[in-house]
């Protein structure tokens, strides 16, 4: 077939291992579903609205209810079909053949992915061994190679580290012509949000989901928070109606919602914290901090403890594939307490076996 | 901000005007909500699944339904959050900065949006007075260009005019290189669809719709049904997880239900034709022939007689200013019999006031 691009039989897709277990952890969902009362009042919503009808063409109540919710402007905010819309989205208003972009690794994939879809070269700076960000770095790196777009995921996937919002203040000023996207998909897990910066840079654009802390994965629904111009750009290039009006309504509902999700963020974080004293006690075990729902962590031989642990009914993220700095490295979300303890006890057993 | 593409500022984006009013016939929709035990029994269902959970990486039983709907093969089918994500991912797979799309005018106006969008050059043929497709010119003008890609809607939108699949199973034959892309969003309401093509034309690629003849425009679902090589190279660009999983058992549950839409679409084909009949025998309006559930008219001020029927509470879609061809030209949906009722009573009192 002649008519596809030949560029892209060197691209490995996104995939996923359809493993599956009765405690999952290996997705960064979060553990807490819904109140059945939530879901019924928004579900007779649902069922009086007209199916046959288009969505809003621009979901003004959700627009304004986000722009209250995180002070920023409403004509700076787009919601899309997940952050992952977004992102492709970004990538179309800004990259092209001749231009680059520079992400991390390792880092979620999709970024390198879609870059190089859209022709651009991509950029790679490997994380140091202690995994964390080096925004000094990555600021020299920027000006050495006049980089389009940054790409940044903090809390990052799959390795916890984060990027502290006063040094991407910075990283955005001293790179003015460089778009500075900041994935916050695991933000609400984090001490503070790049959203909270004032000014707020022209020149960075922020991911945001209702798939992590608004436990909404299986509806698919992000926004984008950034300048009126970026947002006039991806508007433009997106495409129209990609938000099902169902997901529109439970997104208002989360908002409204927030103290409850909240109270289920906490907790987790308590959870991830109890979690990483407890694997650091465990002889070989290594754990990485995290500001994310999720913990990486290293053991000797990655594929056998993820096969244990799957095993004992526990499925984690096996990512030892994905970078040679990841090759003993496991991911785990956190879970329900009682989820975190089966992942605890089966992995202390698999690791007194070795 | 200089991160964004210089080429995207000669774009105009997709957009729509926000008028309303009682009778909308503007947008292409079924005008039959779905009934309310569909509903009911979808949404028990809804609201027992963990929406905390990501939906399934691909819907295998959704794809199932449609592989026995069409007798297509399962791995030629690949679902969308509607058939525009499945057209922006054809065309991230096939276009680049180099390589052409030919297309006509007047049509659907995201696939020149979003082929320009990946840098590819866009040659536009337009359709003669009479708006029909010209099958024959058309594989002139691709062997002559030697696009990569073909463009038509059919039926098209917002002419209501179609191409024999007979003749698009030839211009297949005739350019193996190229790939056709036929838009069926409307197929239901069609004579015949390229699906029953056998052989199956192994550069084709139909995209179809839950959201006009399933009466799920709210829930935006669609699909492919192309060649496994390019439901493959699809998967590669598009991004994961981009239907909720509402969408897909609402789309499950279309297909069950298949022969209550089937009649209702017996019903707007029956009206079409009755309001065709109708707007001929008015002084002032010529109306084209159709195979979709739409009928484009002309009249001699599109703009007077789009505010007459408008102050009458029937809002069609004002498409005179899309193409000099269409400076006259109105399109309206069908509806229910009495909102068609309404509109040629507006339509009848406008004309004579005229």
């Amino acid at each position: 077939m002649n008519s596809l691009r030949p560029a892209l039989r060197q691209l490995h897709p996104y995939s996923l291992r359809p493993e599956t277990a009765r405690v999952r952890l290996n997705r960064n969902e979060s553990p807490f579903d819904w109140p059945q009362e939530w879901k019924q009042a928004l579900l007779e919503r649902v069922q009086e609205r007209a199916w046959n009808r288009y969505p809003e063409f621009v979901p003004r109540s959700l627009v304004s209810a986000l722009a209250r919710r995180w002070n920023w402007p409403e004509e700076g905010i787009a919601v899309g079909n997940g952050s992952n819309e977004l992102l492709q989205a970004l990538i179309l208003a800004t990259l092209e053949p001749g231009r680059s972009v520079l992400t991390v690794e390792p880092t979620f994939v999709l970024y390198a992915l879609q870059a190089r879809v859209a022709g651009a070269q991509v950029l790679i700076e490997t994380l140091g061994t202690d995994l964390r960000y080096d925004a000094v770095h990555l600021g020299e790196r920027l000006r050495a190679t006049g980089a389009t777009v940054l790409f940044l995921c903090s809390p990052n996937n799959p390795t916890g580290s984060w990027i502290d919002p006063d040094d991407i203040a910075e990283l955005a000023r001293r790179a003015p012509d460089t778009l500075i996207v900041i994935d916050e998909a695991y933000g609400e897990f984090a001490k503070r949000t790049v959203l909270e910066l004032r000014p707020r840079p022209t020149n960075l654009a922020v991911l945001k989901t209702f798939s992590k802390a608004g436990s909404l994965a299986g509806l698919r629904i992000g926004y984008l928070c950034a300048s009126r111009e970026i947002v006039r750009a991806v508007v433009q290039v997106k495409m129209p109606y990609s938000v099902n009006f169902f997901s529109m309504l439970a997104a208002e509902r989360a908002i409204e919602g927030r103290e409850l999700l909240e109270q289920q963020v906490k907790i987790l974080i308590s959870e991830r914290e109890r979690l990483r004293t407890a694997m650091e006690s465990m002889t070989g075990v290594r754990v990485y901090p995290s500001q994310a729902n999720f913990l990486l962590f290293e053991v000797d031989d990655a594929q056998r403890v993820f096969r244990a642990l799957l095993d004992n009914e526990v499925l984690v993220r096996d990512v030892s594939g994905g970078h040679p700095i990841l090759s003993r490295s496991l991911r785990v979300t956190i879970g329900r307490p009682e989820e975190n303890d089966l992942f605890l006890g089966a992995l202390r057993q698999t690791m007194e076996e070795k």
